[in-house]
């Protein structure tokens, strides 16, 4: 499957394109060419030194989600809506999955879920793009550092919610080749705000209780 | 310490009841003071059963209230408020701790977490009460069935909030009395949205995903 990681140039982009890469064709995306080149230049010299699968691509965002079967959009929540716009402006979004990662927070003390008047980060992509592009709402408890070191084999749940069932299939079939990881059923994408609140929740705890980024399980 | 159950006559108040006599005095309250009684003869011969210590009392709320150290407020959302101003107004509210499992939430088709405008249950539990009775927000990750089974070892963390660290910190010791459960520290009640959102997610993914009562494990 050829998937794009829009901002996958940081952040849980890395962890995401070295993982993927092993069952998938990435292409990591940034709005800078040279820069997305140079990311999956250092992602594939990372899994060759590890005798992993490379292939990782680099291109402009629009470039990778152009003919991407999954786009990932992995950018900051004030650049998600105008990235999603940019890209459907362009026609690069016709009849992909496009999953959101995103997560309103702000972080006065500790973290707290700030969503916008509609709810979830993942309701305002959906309003800006052209009805029928499917919107699948994951990752939100993924830690980017946890990600990225492949030599954890991380053992969490992660959620996923979508309102086309065929895609969200899609894409807890994904969730699960990122490691030792389970895929479970958040049901639709009403049900976003309940995972989207998970980040914050996590940051927190993980600051109070001093411990390593955390993750979720559900026992 | 002597822990009042206001409204412990169902829900979680049987499995904390049952749990949190193995080290304390508990006292199990209801509005009507038979049925509490009724309650606790029948949590006490549960315990007997199997060899465990007894001891619950039964006795209307403002009873088991007054003279506890601990005040838990076991009540579903839409009482929650008038309970609580029903014990202040009472004067059964001193310098306890008052602790707060109560979540606000609908259930159109899955759960939704439904805070009022001051952001959660427990915001609105502490606006009520006369200012200084400390108030503590967990429990919310509890599933009831499993808490009243003895035979479940939980292997949960709880998240507990509170202003007061002293008042945390004694919520957290008896947290652990409950089972084989971690608790952690979640930060001043100004982060309880995020733990009283767990409960709708809890439930949703145990609908969707056809699973046990779930709780939630920090890895």
């Amino acid at each position: 499957m050829r998937i794009a990681i829009v901002g996958g140039t940081g952040d849980i982009g890395e962890g995401l394109a070295l993982r993927l890469a092993q069952h998938n064709d990435v292409i990591v995306g940034s709005r800078d060419a040279a820069k997305a080149e140079e990311a999956a230049n250092n992602y594939n010299r990372i899994l060759k030194e590890r005798g992993m699968k490379g292939g990782i691509r680099g291109a402009t965002n629009e470039e990778a989600a152009r003919g991407s079967e999954v786009v990932i959009l992995a950018v900051k929540y004030q650049v998600a809506v105008p990235t999603l716009q940019a890209l459907d402006k362009a026609g690069a979004l016709k009849d992909q999955i496009v999953i959101t990662p995103i997560v309103p927070m702000t972080k006065p003390k500790l973290c707290a879920f700030t969503p916008p008047p509609c709810g979830s980060a993942t309701k305002e992509c959906c309003a800006v793009i052209t009805p029928g592009i499917r919107v699948v709402s994951t990752f939100q408890t993924l830690p980017a550092p946890r990600l990225a070191d492949l030599d954890d084999r991380l053992g969490f749940d992660v959620i996923v919610c979508a309102d086309d069932e065929a895609a969200k299939k899609t894409v807890m079939q994904l969730v699960e080749q990122l490691g030792d990881i389970r895929a479970m059923d958040g049901g639709s994408l009403e049900e976003a705000p309940l995972i989207e609140a998970l980040t914050p929740l996590l940051i927190n705890l993980a600051i109070k209780n001093k411990t390593k980024p955390l993750s979720i399980k559900f026992v």
